[in-house]
């Protein structure tokens, strides 16, 4: 492309209910990167590569998620808002648009995330809050919970706490701070860290709620920590509790 | 039947978005009276007629429609509500179940009703919002919608506010209370009455809507009334916004 060129940062917030995740895969897998990626095609007539923060699995959503892509063109600021606010399907919304410079990438410059998990902890289920949350019908003690998120806070090997298996890779992270709130029957878990292994977060929320159901004892935290043995863990939570809430930089 | 008869009240929660609203039709139409009375001849073996006290229409909620039903089963209360538990469609909750006399029937004894709308109203949409609410991105103007309100309430001909075409039939209802309340970006009215015609509730909601957009002055709603025709009033809100919330006896 000719200079000069433009470096875009969009903030996104989606629906990941009918989403092969974040990721492009083959044009036949719907994802958010390829269904933005289209409609910047055709908004530009260029071949567009949209760079995202944070790769998210299926069925997981977003508030806060950043991305970046390059441009030649020569639409405003305002036309290009006004066109992603037209042409994004119903789960996908622009959130806020901003030109940064040349260096700046969505990913390699994120310096933290941070994630919420919803849980409908109602005495019956909640037939609006099916997408969108993960339903636990058993009242979760919070106080158990809170205490084993303890566990989780630091810079630890957290080789237990994902479904990565490459052993080349570091699997050394820093979890900045867990908090756990109950707002009438939805308990909000907030993950904040320098960045996750795939699928961690989940695995620590389920390992939380086994802690909050009492199937698993605050204690035991410690030493799947120590074993490092993902068999040890808890459960992977399901995606649909799942939000990107922001990205840190 | 033989006797003992019983008469089973329910309460029930539902979304309606896959539905074509709550009554029965063809076995080919999915309709929330047609699913859970196959479910409770399942639980029964007997043909089960459901009354609900609201037709909601296709895509409509409810968080509290009430309903009974006939029947000889000798299954104790807590047995029916374990079944309806298990077996209702992800859609459909149990709120609450009930043993009535005989005599008692949901529509028929129902001396008021209460209906909530909720709109989005937003500076931008809400990708989690979409099948529960309307979406209106102009700021809504509350207080002349809350004038605009009280042309509708006490005894009155709501000819002009129905979808309803039938001569025959009276359309004078009395609505108790419209009350419109902001919630950060949400608006929620809240309309009760003693009864409802076809579509009031959305037409209500309608011309309120077109009134808090400024492209309906609030002093003609009372013309509208007066007129008693269709062709004056506002358009019919959509149904993903329309609860049924409460049924009073």
């Amino acid at each position: 492309m000719n200079n000069p060129i433009r470096n875009i940062k969009l903030v996104l917030e989606y629906d990941g209910g009918r989403y092969h995740g974040w990721q492009r895969q083959s044009q036949l897998k719907n994802t958010v990167q390829g269904r933005i990626e289209y409609v910047l095609k055709q908004m530009t007539g260029e071949e567009i590569e949209l760079h995202g923060a944070g790769r998210t699995d299926a069925g997981v959503h977003a508030w806060g998620q950043v991305a970046n892509f390059l441009t030649n063109s020569e639409l405003s600021r305002e036309e290009i808002k006004a066109y992603l606010e037209k042409y994004l399907p119903d789960d996908i919304a622009l959130v806020s648009l901003e030109e940064m410079p040349d260096r700046f990438h969505s990913r390699l410059n994120a310096t933290g995330k941070v994630y919420v998990y919803k849980i409908w902890n109602g005495t019956r289920k909640n037939v609006f809050q099916r997408y969108q949350t993960y339903e636990v019908l058993t009242p979760l003690k919070l106080d158990a919970m809170r205490l084993a998120a303890t566990q989780f806070i630091g810079t630890k090997d957290f080789k237990a706490f994902t479904a990565n298996k490459s052993k080349d890779k570091s699997t050394v992270r820093t979890v900045d701070s867990i908090t756990i709130e109950k707002t009438g029957e939805s308990v909000k878990i907030r993950v904040a860290g320098d960045g996750f292994l795939h699928k961690m977060v989940r695995i620590i929320v389920g390992t939380l709620i086994q802690v909050g159901t009492g199937e698993i004892h605050p204690a035991e935290v410690k030493k799947m920590m120590e074993q490092e043995d993902r068999a040890t863990s808890g459960f992977t939570a399901p995606p649909q509790g799942l939000y990107l809430a922001e990205v840190i930089y």
